[in-house]
This record gives structure tokens, sequence and C-alpha cells, in this order.
């Protein structure tokens, strides 16, 4: 059987890349097939390019649509035939042909779902002074963070917390979601769950 | 220095009501001095009753308003002084005027607010497929579930669950949070916070 083939979309640093080319792609359990970004000045495509992975950096051009973008991003991703889309810190909402496309995608996301979606969301948490946040591992749909949830953890905000020392907690459990979520997929323990058109991800160890 | 005291509001079978009479009351950590209900029948009166607690049942009139159905709760409680008011499952929305006079008040909800404010809180969690759901307590506004969280709990939903299921397991961290909540208040562990308006609660023990 051949390998199970993942692409990442990633506008920024590349910290959940990187937990996934440690855990993921060097352990075996997967190939990170192609690392593509919108911004080619991404820190997750120099991480992608140290780690022998085939990069893609295709910035929108001047007035072009999102659905022109992504129509043109998915030409260059298709032949990578990935099983698997994550969305690590990709800043774009994804049109619905795409994710047609390219299904399942999913995307990680610093709070615990449904409260605190879209930009931003340690500083949405500390302005509304909740004493727990977390991360959410989901099914990636049209709508901004609404898609059926794989995974959550919960991350206490402490005394003294700053949107950064919180999300720098958060990413912690972040990268451990999303390689424990990417793993299952890979081992075909994702199945439909009976309800909420969810899906329960059976624990990898 | 004389005992601290708390009045509840209660609405139903009062199982947050039997915590505090348990855990707090008997214990000498405050004294219970007003049970007061909007239900005649509420299962709250009872345990009240039993435990020796001053009971108050005050059924709205036809036609009275949620306004003047509360000033006319608050002339009855009033005499009993209370130091703390507590909803364990009071089911309507107070008043400006009631919060300004028994202020602080405060709220036992099944759910991580801000995500799932309002009525059925669990099955509003499992329609939306969430792994980790819980309960807050949190100072009172005039909003439904909107004032300063104060404490925060999670609570894993399982595979097959209904909302009395996981209810029944977001229930018993509701009553120790209460618990928590009311001790530190009883012992002056609430500060005011120094961000969001918020409280700290110093963690009793």
């Amino acid at each position: 059987m051949s390998k199970y083939r993942v692409a990442v979309l990633a506008s920024g640093a590349g910290s959940n890349l990187q937990a996934l080319i440690d855990q993921v792609h060097r352990r075996g359990v997967a190939d990170i097939v192609l690392v593509a970004s919108d911004n080619p000045r991404a820190g997750a495509l120099t991480r992608a390019r140290r780690a022998g992975i085939p990069v893609l950096a295709l910035a929108p051009r001047r007035g072009e649509g999102r659905e022109g973008y992504h129509r043109r991003l998915a030409r260059a991703m298709a032949p990578y035939r990935p099983d698997l889309v994550v969305l690590a810190g990709y800043m774009r909402l994804l049109p619905r042909e795409f994710i047609g496309q390219f299904a399942p995608i999913i995307n990680v996301h610093p709070s615990l779902l449904p409260a605190f979606p879209g930009l931003d969301a340690p500083a949405q948490a500390l302005a509304r002074g909740v004493k727990l946040s977390g991360c959410t591992v989901h099914l990636v749909d049209e709508g901004m963070d609404t898609g059926p949830i794989l995974l959550q953890e919960a991350v206490p905000v402490l005394p003294g917390d700053s949107p950064e020392t919180l999300h720098a907690r958060i990413k912690v459990q972040e990268h451990r979601l999303l390689v424990q979520a990417v793993t299952a997929f890979a081992r075909g323990q994702v199945k439909p769950g009976p309800k909420n058109e969810s899906e329960e991800v059976a624990y990898a160890d």
C-alpha cells in the first residue's frame, strides 16, 4: 500500500507544519507531499525546503478574486494528489469548488469552537475573560471555522496572560492535536460519526 | 465576625442547592439564610425545608411583568440581608434594579461560556458536535449568561451521549465549581481582577 499523502497550506511561520514534519513525515506515518502558501515569504516554506518537501509559493495576483486564486491553486496542487489537505495557519476562506475537489480538509483553530471563531482568537478569549480556552481540529467547510469538530483540547488562561503567552500555551496543544488528527486519517481511523454529520476520530495511541 | 449569608434562587429540582447545603451550609463555611423560588413546586424548596433553611415560594401573578415580580421578590428577600445571591437553576433574567440591590449574584451554567448560552446548553453542545463542553460560574448581569466569568471546568462529550447523559456528567462539575465559588466569596477571596472588569477567584484550598 502506498503512503498516505498530505498537502499542507500555510500562510505564516509554520510551527504547526514543523510538528507535522517532525512527528508525521519524518516518522513515516504519512508523506507530506507538498507545502503551499499564498505568502511567498512564509516561514513555513523555509521549513518545508529544509525538510526536502516540495513547496509551492503562489501569491494572489492583483485584482484576482478568492475563487480565481483558488482555482489556480487547485490546478497547481492537483498533480500532487493529496489524500488529505491540512490548513496550518492558512488565512483565507476556501471556496466550495476547492473544498469539493480536495476534501477531506482539516484546520486547527486556537479556541474551543464555537467560541471565538475568526482572527485573533486568543485575544478574543482574553477580552471575554474566560478561564479556559483551547484548540479545535475540525473539517473545513465554506464557513469561518464552522465545520464538523474532530478533536478539542482545553488550555487554562492564567492571570497576567497576554494574547501571545496564551497562544504559546495553546500552540503546544495545537501541535499535539494536529499530529493526532493526521495520524488518525493516515491510519484510516476517521469514521463518519452517527450524528451531526460529525466524525469520530479513533484516538491513535 | 458573623457568618457569611447566602440566598439561593432556584426554579427546579435543586441538585446544585443540595451541593451547597452539604458542602457549604452543613460544614459551616457559610449560612444559607434563604432559598427562594418562582416555582412553588420546585424540588429545591423541599430540599431546603429538609435542611431547616427558610424558604420563600413566590409565584408570579397573572399579568405581572418581570420588573414587577422581581420588585416583589426583592422586598421579600431584603430582610434576610444576603451577602451573596446564588442562582442555582433559576430560569428568569434579573432586572437591573434587582442586580443593583443584591450584587454580587452568581450563576452556574452548563457550558463553557461564551459557547451555548441560554436554554438547553447540553443539547446545543451535542447539536454542534463539540468534543469538550463544561460549566461556568459567572457574575450575573442583565444579559443571558453574559457576566464576568469566575470559574470554568471542561467536561468531555462521549460517543452516544444524550443531552441527559452529558448534563449529568457536567452536573458533577457544576456542584464542585459552585461550592468552590461560594467558599471563595465566604472567605473574602474574590478580588476585583486587573482587567476586563472580571474577577479573580482565589482557589479555596
